[in-house]
């Protein structure tokens, strides 16, 4: 049986996972789709996927099941409601999470899916909604070397950057440690050109001199210019990143970590949030320091 | 007149300071040197400089007189000691001050030497003791653009980047900025890593991982490797760090600026030297997350 006749269940045809699927349909894969809002499914059908009217009824009939869903209430119903993926898989089948949840409760699951012989994969993403389209994810897999090989082929056709970073769990707390780092990057910079602004310096000066050396991240050098041209638009939402930062608060407490600087980012989008902002892009973060200094740091914008 | 017969005074011959001397005197410019502590001018004088006695005599024998010493203070007193640069000064000299200080300090010293018709350049660097060896710095300059116009062939013997960032001042802001982004950028890699190290994952795997995409700054990609192999050898010192910080500090309370982030990252500098570790390099921050968190972040070292 060649890898291409492996017929994947995939279940969350949203932003990510649409074009995610589309791509492993025109890989050749044989798939089985799934979303639990109505009317996603139709251009995969048309490309000769079967819709599933479950998430039990996509699992019996592949061998590999991926979901991409918001959070990890999602996974959890994917996986363990009465017509769920734990209903319909077979001892061998592989299942791969693709969600950005929590690695603790990840954990879990699979330790349940595994008295049942399935095989569990945490594989969460990053490179947005652009990465998707164009296959050049990066996807950060935990689980057992077996079967992370065996599901190679399929992430390299979602990815360009594929890896195993541990045991199950592994790519969820890789993931959160990714968000951590680009959520106090964005805190970073929001307070740099806030202090720019208020020396009224031009900050597409002030951008293009730190962002050359031992100053640069990639959240300054990609959402500088949108913050001081007043562009707020997403992006990555506040909502989602708040709440992958809850999956990072939860992760440390219970490692019993303090992280005060994630905290202290936390902070700053949510009052984002509070002022209506949830699904602006990371960035809206400056208004935040706008309202605290009084004073304008966009350039332009409203 | 070429270029190239500019007299210049160069004030303060320490690790940043000499090198970046050498590299005028190579071009071919003739200088007339001062430092503090003797013993630090011999292979400039054996290179043909003039050894001056104090600030005035160098400043009263050159067209450009440049300084580059610890702290505001610092200047002030080469500035404006009974010997001091003040007194040596015509009209017309530039006096170019490359230290890292306040930037309130910086308007101050150029409104007073501006009465003796003494034009002052803010020129702060980055790129460390490679850079100022390799004469890579990046520069960046706060004045009068008539007076940068006539400095930049000499910046460019030291620099790679020549940036007129604004009025003068300003090259000392966009400094301050720069040092934000470091420091906070430091605490984002000291918070991943711990929460990394926590899962028991490889911090190695990790670093590639979150390198790779939208998580990535420079701290992260070179300061990384170095938390995780134990190096905490200066790079850039905590105790400079911390002395930088205090700059933006200052700079913030004059301006009436919140920047949370950036005071939390002073006080886990503060902890490094409070473990009498302010000799090491800025990634020592992690000791601070060891302590917190009762556990090993570094996978070797002491």
């Amino acid at each position: 049986m060649s890898e291409k006749q492996t017929r994947i269940g995939f279940i969350g045809l949203g932003i990510m996972g649409k074009p995610m699927a589309l791509n492993l349909q025109r890989a050749g894969y044989p798939l089985v789709v799934y979303n639990r809002t109505p009317g996603k499914t139709g251009e995969l059908v048309e490309g000769g996927a079967e819709e599933a009217e479950d998430p039990k009824a996509a699992a019996e009939k592949s061998d590999v099941v991926i979901a991409i869903v918001t959070d990890t209430p999602d996974v959890e119903q994917v996986l363990f409601a009465e017509n769920g993926v734990a209903a319909g898989a077979r001892e061998g089948t592989v299942f791969i999470d693709m969600s950005t949840i929590s690695p603790v409760a990840t954990r879990d699951f699979a330790a349940r899916l595994a008295k049942k012989g399935v095989h569990y994969l945490d594989a969460p993403v990053s490179g947005g909604d652009i990465g998707a389209v164009n296959g050049t994810l990066t996807i950060m897999v935990g689980g057992e070397s077996k079967s992370v090989e065996q599901a190679r082929p399929i992430f390299e056709v979602m990815g360009g950057r594929v890896t195993h970073v541990g045991p199950v769990g592994s790519g969820q707390t890789v993931k959160a440690c990714n968000q951590t780092l680009c959520a106090v990057h964005m805190m970073a910079a929001c307070e740099a050109l806030t202090l720019a602004a208020a020396a009224g310096l031009n900050l597409e000066t002030v951008l293009e001199v730190v962002t050359g050396g031992a100053a640069n991240s990639w959240a300054l050098e990609h959402l500088g210019p949108k913050i001081v041209k007043g562009d707020l638009s997403p992006g990555f939402m506040v909502k989602l990143i708040q709440k992958d930062l809850d999956i990072v608060t939860r992760a440390a407490a219970e490692a019993n970590l303090p992280m005060p600087g994630a905290a202290l980012a936390v902070q700053n989008f949510r009052a984002v949030q509070a002022a209506g902002g949830g699904e602006l892009g990371t960035q809206a973060m400056i208004t935040v320091y706008e309202k605290l200094a009084g004073r304008r740091v966009r350039q332009a914008g409203e």
